[in-house]
């Protein structure tokens, strides 16, 4: 069997592989998003600094700390020094079994990390009630900070940490992975570029498996603040416009779930400053899979982000046709998006590009989640403030 | 946003993504798989020298090399200790950018390799006219091997290679890799159930993007034995019997192709002893894509393997409706295939299970192209030998 | 070539293409949907004057009118006797080019028409303007009615036609196509019994392929009314519940619309008694189709009624794959509903059935237009009277 | 709702319909097959005696009787004056259900209808065995004939009846219906205009629902000459060249049909001249539907004509997707066909076109057959003779 070269990459090795798939895909794609970054180099940040590889100190260890570390093995631009833990015994174990040089810890015991001067990022994938002191600590001690969404959970909070980050010229990475799916960005680029005239409405279907047990429920903030927030920052992502209202309407149809004052299913309006309407669907209950669907229409036609499929059999029988069925969960649906993320904040690190989630993106966010909850609160629309 | 356990494994770690998507997918289909395996555990040779850890010596460095080496990183069952390469820079090179521990050397500078005793393994991606001799050595000193198809060019030699292995009682693992590719497993695993009754066709479509340059057609060894060996070798592993007769139509409708005295489009026609027919077409050109298709037809429904898709955006225009492309190089379409290889033969090397791929396997495959290539120099169907 | 029977059929003819369709479709679509009235067969009205063949007059001759034309045509239960246009020499030319023995008349001349006593049932495809008239004189002359929507442009007047319906015995017939569209039937009746358990969520897409002329906008009666009328019907078919509140997104994209206070693009969200939330989306503009789809959320599944494609033939090109275009036209779109309105209403007449639009269906669908008129006036959303 | 004007025509009424869907779906589908023959309206035959409406003699009265009647009925161009069936009793109910003025009488009995001058056509539906002599009375009674495939089945009875034809110039339309289906139609004229670049390959799926009863295979004249005949015309018609040679792998899986020495699933191999190949699959069981596809493969993309899908409704649950099944019933997946061959054939009457199946059309498809069955008895490809 003859073996044809891949497309020829800029990036090394492996990386390559995931950037030939959205070059393939996506035409101009990488390209056409780090355009705005040519054109502005002067303003890029950070790059004074210059490295050859990023030495990161990993913080939590679960679905997301795991899936980010298989993008760290697997790139020649990235190691992990340090891995912190509460069951500590899980990171050692993991260190030895890949026969890595890295140093585990607990949370409680963060000196010897903070003061390692070979570690040049902190990834923080451990619970969001830890991310504010780690985030300051690390951007005190000149580390840069690459984080699982959200920052913290309250505006202030947030906002101080990027001024924090400012002040110490350190990137503050805030991992909205959606902004980073390779179909999801091909359609921005599309809608940017107006390639199917205006844009006139974006229809976004998010919905989980499962509900969450009644324990996490209580603590998450509710599904807006949880879940939503996510269709709420890819509306804002795509709409180029500030939001002008927003009408949400609520509902709990799961008895636990209403008894604590929350909803399992959302129905969101955002009316954007230039006419464009973006209608949110969020919910908690979908048994046949990870549903995670885009619709964007405009004035020329009209794009579709379909379900991803874990599989590729068709089945025919007298009684009916079956189709591979939709994939059930995150890591399965967004792995492009993860390692995208890695290699964005790799380009960051290597000050060959900008920060595409910055403080205002995250704040906007933010506020788009409080208009919603106030919209709830008196089942009406809300005006945004500007 | 509530983070779902994903299901349980018994695959540590990143290995567990690669089994849970088969196994949310396709339901029982690796523990059916095994269970042959379970029941006869007795038979499992090399199963005495369980180790926890395979190590690997890595000839070749190509694309397939890649491919292997990104699973070796994030498997926490096996690691790289040689890396073997002609153009010994580019090894070491990535072996320094990916901080291994790996040492690199020349096809012509082999002794330290064979004589290392941490090296349990050696995976052959070299070209072709390479495997005998590293088989043999490989075997003698004592390495299981795990080698890119073919073993050798020859059956005689091929065979003599499994006597060998046999001999010295180490696996020699011949990587088919469409006996791994998860969706054709599955459909295999209905057909072996009778799940939709008893079979009657297979049909596989097997289509390159672009025929290979005039250089490597050449000294190829023909389209059947350079690539349609990979359908017919599909063909046997459904069929579930031994053939009876194949027929092939050949054409060139490349003048180049066709001044070689090679083709560029077969289409074959394998009759089984139990009356299944297997349709196979194979060629070397669809610009669309790495087109890769299997159907089977049983007396109470069909299975269609469709192919994989690179992206999951619709476009809808006026002038119609556009869908995502088909992928198009075979390293995109076959990843899970790879990884599910070299699972296999760590389980092998661990004494859990036993190789999938028998020399019988082979050599059958060897003597279906050989038929194939008398039916061509014939222009008539032509009797399988039994 | 052998030629296998049709499903047996309750139906003569070529009616029974149509509901052997569905059968084959939707299993026992049609038994499900009749059982009802099986179980309460004497409350259906009308049944006494049993007769072998419907006698039609049929007013208006565009799209809607020559549907209609031709499945009488090819019903062996109806006839034409009248057809009433104003060209009347084009009414002239079809019934002659049809050898029919059908009188034409114009709208100012019906007095042999109503005084025909073989006409047993109008058909009216004329503009709304003239229904009310159409509808009384007809009724008071003892005839059926059979009225493309909407039987008037008012609450009060539509009521009141019903009235003289129920005084005079004679069917009225609002034909609202979607309920009779086989797939919206075969939802409908999943959501019913429940087979996905409890619903949720009803989603509504609704676009035209090209918004229509500036003088129809002008007295069209604004988009809810004249458009989005039919989404709300469904809405309030699949919900089994009355609406509580809705609240309407309006937007005008297009200038000339725009000046005629009118909308191009809406987003409806209504909350049913029951819970159920329907997102409904209807617009003037989606030219690459006339993208009708339906999409239902149950606590255990969720079903969707996709697009008509205008073809079967993919083509896959080095540049991507395209399929076949989304029909552009409704005639394309719903000919089974039309098919279906004219059995149900031969039924109907036969005594075989009960009307299945009823009055209070039209006047909730009329009503709930007017809670979304009103939304879009208050910018928020509107309580519905009990 | 606005109702917005379909595609202009140049068929009036419902026949429009037709043509505007292909027109719509083909661009200029219609246009650019009738082409060739504005191009040499010269030799257009049966001109001379164009007439405004065609005044059919209906044989047989099955599914294809329906099927055509139906066409008949919304026709401006066509109607019924006879109708020939041994049940006539059946023929009868059917006028009076339809208030036709029809006559009706049966096989022994046609001496009124041959001479009833008004017949200017007359439409074969009834079974094989009585084709011959009606073909011939019909055209020395100077009526042209639309006979359902074959003419009769032997070559020198065919050929007789096509030099009658010519001797009495009148048309004998042989309705292969495959080479009126739009998308067939849509592929094929891309390949004519090598709008994909030279033909390679064709494959031809065509799998029945269920085998027919044994007393039908007992007279069928085998599976070739009962079924695969269309898949080999369809070669013929794509291919743009003459056969060359053909090999055909039968099986009988099912004993019995075996027991009558006939097939039940053949594979066919046909090479032509220009190189093309053929790989046509014909079989008599596909439970889950009528499969019908149709795939071309050229240098520079490849076409597929998927199956019809009897419904729109996708359905989403916890065990899987399932799609709306395969049509089951060629009456289903054909409708288009046949309204296009009465369309054609009208055309012919009117002398707006030339037959689009010649003679030397269904003498080819007939050879081959013949081939055909000699490769089955030989076992081995079979040349054609020149």
């Amino acid at each position: 069997m003859y073996i044809p070269k891949l497309y020829t990459s800029p990036f090394p090795y492996f990386a390559a592989s995931i950037v030939n798939l959205a070059q393939a895909t996506y035409g101009r794609l990488y390209g056409a998003l780090e355009q705005p970054l040519s054109q502005n180099s002067q303003t890029v940040a950070f790059s004074t600094r210059k490295m050859a590889k990023v030495t990161f100190a990993l913080f939590g260890f679960g679905n997301m700390g795991m899936a980010h570390m298989k993008n760290i093995l697997t790139s020649p631009r990235a190691s992990v020094k340090w891995v912190v833990r509460n069951k500590i015994q899980e990171a050692q174990k993991f260190v030895q079994d890949y026969s890595l040089s890295a140093r585990c810890t607990t949370p409680d015991n963060l000196e010897g990390l903070y003061n390692d001067p070979e570690v040049n990022a902190v990834l923080i994938c451990s619970p969001t009630s830890t991310h504010e002191p780690v985030i300051r600590d690390s951007l005190l001690a000149d580390k840069a900070v690459f984080c699982e969404k959200p920052i913290t959970d309250a505006i202030d909070s947030t906002a101080a940490c990027y001024d924090l980050a400012e002040k110490v010229k350190r990137p503050l990475f805030n991992a909205m992975h959606r902004r980073f799916e390779p179909n999801f960005c091909s359609v921005r680029e599309k809608v940017l570029k107006k390639e199917l005239g205006n844009l006139r409405l974006i229809k976004v279907t998010s919905r989980d498996l499962a509900p969450p047990p009644i324990s996490y429920i209580k603590t998450s903030g509710g599904i807006i603040y949880d879940s939503t927030i996510h269709d709420l920052d890819m509306s804002l992502w795509l709409a180029g416009s500030q939001p002008e209202s927003v009408y949400v309407s609520a509902s709990a149809f799961d008895p636990d779930i209403a008894s604590c004052g929350d909803y399992d299913q959302v129905v969101v309006t955002i009316k954007f400053k230039n006419g464009v309407v973006s209608s949110v669907e969020n919910g908690r209950v979908a048994p046949y899979g990870y549903d995670q669907r885009l619709e964007v229409l405009c004035d020329k036609g009209m794009l579709q982000v379909d379900n991803k499929r874990s599989g590729l059999v068709w089945e025919h029988l007298a009684q009916g046709s079956s189709v591979p069925p939709i994939d059930s969960h995150f890591t399965n649906r967004y792995p492009l998006a993860y390692a995208a993320e890695l290699e964005h904040f790799l380009d960051v690190m290597q000050g060959k590009a900008e920060l595409r989630v910055k403080k205002e993106d995250t704040l906007n966010a933010m506020r788009l989640v409080r208009a919603c909850q106030k919209s709830i609160a008196a089942k009406g629309p809300v005006t945004m403030e500007t």
